[in-house]
C-alpha cells in the first residue's frame, strides 16, 4: 500500500497536521500556556543548567531552538522539551570524567554530548527502533528515578548553604561536602532555607490560598508558577541591597542562542558514546511516557518512533546552539497542557519568550545567589522520590524487587550510569533466569469438561500409563537441558508409563537447540519403552517442526489437543 | 532430608565410588586404554602447547597432574582432560596481548590463566552454576567450534611451509603470513606435505587397511593411533639424518612436571579474567557435552555441577605444575572409551606414562620439526570443521541462523573472544527480540470440542460481541506496550465489541511491568464500554495476581477455561 506523498509529509513533519487548521482561538491558549510556561522555565533552566556543570545562560539556550525542532518534528502536541533534573544529572556525571566544568572543554564535551545524543534518537527514529525503550522496565525506571532524585537533592545541599560539593554517587558526594564544610556560610545558609520553605509553600499551599482570597483559577495558576520567579527576584534584590557576602550567578551574556559546533574529536567521541545512549534511552523513555499520559487525556496518540525524530532534532538544536542534553519534561509538560495548550505552537511562542528573556533579563541575574537555584532544584526533584515501588514490587514479585532494589542501590553507591545499566542488565538476567528454570505441572482431566489441570491444585482425572506435562514456557537454549533432566528424572522411576505428553498450550517457539535435545530425550524413552506425544501444539510452532525432521521419527503423535491425546491414549472419554 | 557422610563424601570425591570395588579386570581394561591414550597424547600434546604459543614440555606437563585432579573429582568416568585445540588457541588469543610467546612472562601469563580458569569453575562448581552454559546455544558453540578450527587450520600453514604466522583473526593472519612469505622453504614444505598426507591417510584409510591385512582389531587400533608417533619419529629422523634447514623444537627439558606458580598481580588478573572466564565457559561445554555423550552410551549419567569441580581442580593443577588451560577433550576421551577404560585410573595410568615421556622421550624431541606439529594439528581440526549447521538452521529458524553466521564471522574476522561473546549476546538478543513481539491469535471454539484455535487456521466458531485472544507469551517489560497497541488497534473500530478475553494459557508470568500495563488497558477498554477477562489463568500466575489489587477492580471476570469464558458471555453451548 502506498501512501499519498502529502501523508507521508505529514507523518514525518506533524507540524503539516496542526499548522493549516490554526486559529485564532488556538493563538490565545497558545499564548497564554507560553506566558505561564515561561515564567517557569527561566528558573527552571538557570537552575538546571547548575546541575549539568554548565554556565547559566546555556540552560536558557537549551530551552530554545530544541523546543522549536520539536515542534516541527515531535508527536506530541503538549510535550515541553528541554534540561531536565535527571538528563541534567547524567550529563554532568558524563561530562566530569572528561573535563573541569566551567572550562571550554567541558562546554564543547556538552555540545558533543547533546549532538551525539540526537544523532543516536534521530537514526534509531529513522530506524524504527522506540521497542528499544520496553527492554527498561517500570519498575527500573521509577528506582532508577527516585535514586536520581535523591542524588540530585543531596548534592545540592551544597550550594544551598555555601559548601561546594562535587561527585557522581552518594560516598563522593558526602566526602566533598565534608572535605569543604569549613566554606558553610549562614548568610547562604539563610537564603538557601527562605527560598526552600517558600517553594515548598507554593509547591503546596499557594494556590488553596490564593483561591480562598478570591482570585481567579487562572490568575491563581500564574501566580503560583511565578513563585519560582519571586524567589529568584527577590533573593537577588536582597544580595544587591543588602551585599550579602554569598555565591551567586555572576556575569551572563545577553545574547540570542550562539552558533556552536560539536567536537568531531574521534577519542571524544568514542568516551562520550556510552554515556549519549544512555541519555538517550533514558530520556526518551521518560519524554514518551509523559507525551502518552498527555495524550491519553485528549484521546490522542503519540507514535515513539517519531518522538524519537523529534527529541533526535531537539538535541541536534541544542548541540548546534550552546546548549546541553534535553528531553521532554513531566512538570513543565503538565503545565502547557494545563494551561490550555492547543497545540505545539505553545511551545515556538515559549522559546520566543525565553529568548526575550536571554536578550533583555540575563544582566539582572548578576546577584542571583546560587542557593536560590539550588532551593528551586530540590524542591522539583523531592517530588520525583517515591519509595512505594519497593513495597509494591516487594508483594508482587521478589524478581521485580531485587531489580528495582539493585538499581537504586547502583544508582546511590556508583552513580547513574552503573545505576541504569545495572536495571537493564539486572531485570533481562531474571527474566532468563526465570525462563530457564521453568514451570512445569503434570495435568490431568478436570471431570466434566475437556479442560486440563495441575494435579496438585484441582481433582482431575489421571492415568497410570500417561503422564501429562504441561510445560509453561518456550523451549530454547536456556531451558531445555533444565527440561530434560526433570522429564528423565519424573520418568525415571515409574514401572506403568508407557506415554509421555507434552501438552505445548504455553510453548510458543522451539529453538535449534531445544529440538536437538527433545530428539535426545524421545531416544532416551524410547529405550524405556515409552513414547513421546506432542499435544497443543501452536500453529507457528508447528510450521516450523515440519520443516524439520523431527517429525518423521517421533515415536509418538501430534495431537490438536490435550483431551484428543488422553482419550486416545487410554480409551478413557 | 541428611545424607549419610559417606554418601556426601562420594559425590564430592567420585573416585571413592569405583575405587573400593576396583577389580584386576578393570585394571587389566585401563591399562590397555591408558597405552592407546599415552601414545595418542605425546604428540598431541607437543602440538597443542605449540599452539597455545607455550614451550613443548608444558603440553605434556598439562596432560599430567590435571589428569590425576580430575580422576579424583570429576564425575564423567571415561573424560580424558588435558590441552585441546579451541582451549588452545583461546589461550593463545587471551596471551597474545599481555607477552610476547617465548618469555618468562608468557609463561607465567600462562599459569596465572589457568588458575584463573580453575578458580572460576570451582567456584562455580560450589555455588552449582552449571547452569550457566545452557546460555551458550547449541548452533552457536557448533559455529564457534567450526570458526575456530579454521582459524587454527590458517594459523598452521604457517609453521607447514617454514613461514612465521602470528595473529587472532583471519585478517591478521593472512597479513603475517604475506609479511613474512619470503622465508617459505622447499624442505619444511615437503616434510609438512608428507605429514599432512601421511596423517589423512592413517586418520581415513589405515585402520580397514591393516584389517584386510589380517592384523586383529586391538592391534589395528593400537598401530593407527600411533600413526602421528610413526610421523614424529620419521620426521624427526630425516631432519637428524639428512641435516635438513627446518625449524625444530629445539632442546626440551628432561624433567617431571615442576612445581610453579601463578602470578598474583592484580592488573594481570584483572586483564586475563574476562579471557579466563570465556575460556571456562567453552572448555565446560565442550567437556560436558563429550562427558554426556560418552555416558549416554552405557546409561550413566554424568553431574555438571561436579565436572564444574573436575574442570576447575585440573585446571588449578595446570597452573601448579608448568601448564596451560585444560578441558576434557573429544578425541582422545572417545578413544580412551573404545580403548575399554573400565574407571577413571586409566587417566591415572595414562598421566604416569605421560610422566615416564617427559623424563625419559624429550632429549629424543630435539630435532622433531614443528612441520610435523603443524600436519598433526591440521588434521585433527579440520575434523571439526562443520558448516552443516548453516543449512540445518537456515531451514528451522532464521534466528539461529542469524546466531550462528554471526558467531562464525565474528570470530574469523576478530579473533575467539569476540566470536563467542557475539554469539551469546546474539543468541540472547534474538532471543528477546522475538518474545518482544509475541504472537498473538484471535481464537474461537471449536465445533464439537471445549477446545479454542487460531480462527485464520482452524474453522471455528465465534461471536461478533466477544473477541478471544490468546496471547502467545509471557507478559513482561519488554512485550507489555507492543501488546497494548496490538490489542487497542484490534479493537479501535468494532462497535459490537462488549467483551474481551485474554486467553492466558501461553502466559507463565506477568511481571510488575506488565501488569500496570494491563491495569492502563483495562481502563481504556472501559471507557469505550468494553469489558476485559482473562482465562486459563496458571496457577502460579493467579497467585501472584491475587497478592496485588489488580482483580479487585478488573472490569471482567476471571474464568478457568476460555470454553466456560465464550459460554458464559455468549450463551452459546
Amino acid at each position: 500500500m502506498r501512501r499519498p506523498v502529502s501523508t507521508t509529509l505529514t507523518r514525518i513533519f506533524p507540524i503539516l497536521s496542526w499548522s493549516k487548521t490554526y486559529s485564532r482561538q488556538d493563538a490565545a491558549q497558545d499564548g497564554l500556556a507560553a506566558v505561564i510556561v515561561t515564567i517557569m522555565l527561566i528558573p527552571q533552566s538557570l537552575a538546571y543548567a547548575m546541575l549539568a556543570g554548565m554556565p547559566p545562560e546555556a540552560g536558557l539556550y537549551a530551552s530554545i531552538l530544541p523546543i522549536i525542532a520539536y515542534a516541527i518534528f515531535g508527536s506530541s502536541r503538549v510535550l515541553a522539551v528541554g534540561p531536565v533534573a535527571v538528563v541534567s544529572l547524567m550529563t554532568a556525571a558524563a561530562l566530569g570524567s572528561v573535563a573541569e566544568s566551567g572550562t571550554a572543554d567541558y562546554a564543547t564535551a556538552a555540545l558533543t554530548l547533546a549532538a551525539l545524543s540526537g544523532a543516536m534518537l534521530f537514526g534509531m527514529g529513522l530506524l524504527r527502533m522506540g521497542f528499544i525503550a520496553n527492554f527498561l522496565s517500570h519498575p527500573v525506571i521509577a528506582g532508577f528515578i527516585t535514586a536520581s532524585a535523591v542524588l540530585i537533592a543531596m548534592g545540592q545541599i551544597g550550594p544551598l548553604i555555601g559548601v561546594k560539593m562535587t561527585g557522581a554517587s552518594l560516598p563522593e558526594l558526602v566526602e566533598s561536602f565534608w572535605a569543604g564544610k569549613a566554606a558553610f556560610n549562614w548568610q547562604t545558609l539563610v537564603i538557601g532555607a527562605l527560598g526552600l520553605a517558600f517553594l515548598s509553600w507554593v509547591r503546596r499551599r499557594m494556590k488553596p490560598a490564593l483561591r480562598s482570597l478570591g482570585v481567579g483559577p487562572v490568575l491563581a495558576d500564574v501566580l503560583t508558577k511565578a513563585g519560582p520567579v519571586v524567589a529568584v527576584a527577590a533573593s537577588t534584590l536582597a544580595v544587591w541591597g543588602f551585599g550579602l557576602d554569598v555565591a551567586v550567578v555572576g556575569a551572563v551574556p545577553a545574547a540570542l542562542p550562539p552558533f556552536t559546533s560539536p567536537s568531531f574529536d574521534l577519542a571524544l567521541i568514542r568516551e562520550l558514546a556510552m554515556p549519549a545512549f544512555l541519555i538517550s534511552i533514558v530520556g526518551f523513555v521518560e519524554s514518551v511516557s509523559v507525551a502518552q499520559t498527555l495524550a491519553a487525556r485528549k484521546r490522542q496518540r503519540i507514535r515513539p518512533d517519531q518522538e524519537l525524530i523529534g527529541l533526535g532534532a531537539a538535541n541536534l538544536a541544542a548541540g548546534f546552539s550552546g546548549g546541553f542534553p534535553v528531553t521532554g519534561g513531566f512538570a513543565r509538560s503538565v503545565v502547557n497542557a494545563d494551561a490550555g495548550a492547543a497545540t505545539p505552537a505553545a511551545g515556538i511562542y515559549t522559546a520566543l519568550g525565553l529568548a526575550v528573556a536571554a536578550l533583555a533579563l540575563t544582566p539582572l541575574l548578576y546577584f542571583l545567589p546560587k542557593a536560590t537555584l539550588a532551593a528551586t532544584i530540590i524542591v522539583a526533584v523531592l517530588g520525583l522520590v517515591d519509595l512505594s515501588i519497593l513495597k509494591k514490587t516487594w508483594g508482587y514479585s521478589r524478581a521485580d524487587f531485587a531489580a528495582v532494589a539493585g538499581t537504586i542501590l547502583v544508582t546511590l553507591a556508583l552513580g547513574v550510569e552503573a545505576g541504569i545499566s545495572t536495571g537493564v542488565i539486572l531485570s533481562i538476567a531474571l527474566h532468563l533466569w526465570r525462563t530457564s528454570r521453568p514451570h512445569v505441572a503434570e495435568v490431568g482431566l478436570v471431570a466434566g469438561t475437556q479442560h486440563f489441570r495441575n494435579i496438585l491444585r484441582y481433582e482431575v482425572i489421571t492415568d497410570p500409563s500417561v503422564l501429562s506435562l504441561r510445560i509453561d514456557e518456550s523451549l530454547y537454549f536456556a531451558n531445555t537441558r533444565y527440561l530434560e533432566d526433570l522429564i528423565l528424572e519424573r520418568t525415571a522411576e515409574d514401572q506403568n508409563l508407557r506415554h509421555v505428553i507434552l501438552m505445548c498450550s504455553a510453548v510458543n517457539e522451539i529453538d535449534m537447540t531445544a529440538l536437538e535435545t527433545l530428539e535426545a530425550l524421545m531416544m532416551h524413552l524410547k529405550d524405556r519403552g515409552i513414547a513421546l506425544h506432542l499435544s497443543e501444539v501452536k500453529g507457528p510452532v508447528m510450521d516450523r517442526l515440519q520443516r524439520s525432521s523431527f517429525l518423521d521419527h517421533l515415536t509418538g503423535r501430534v495431537f490438536l489437543s490435550q483431551h484428543e491425546a488422553f482419550v486416545s491414549l487410554t480409551g478413557q472419554a
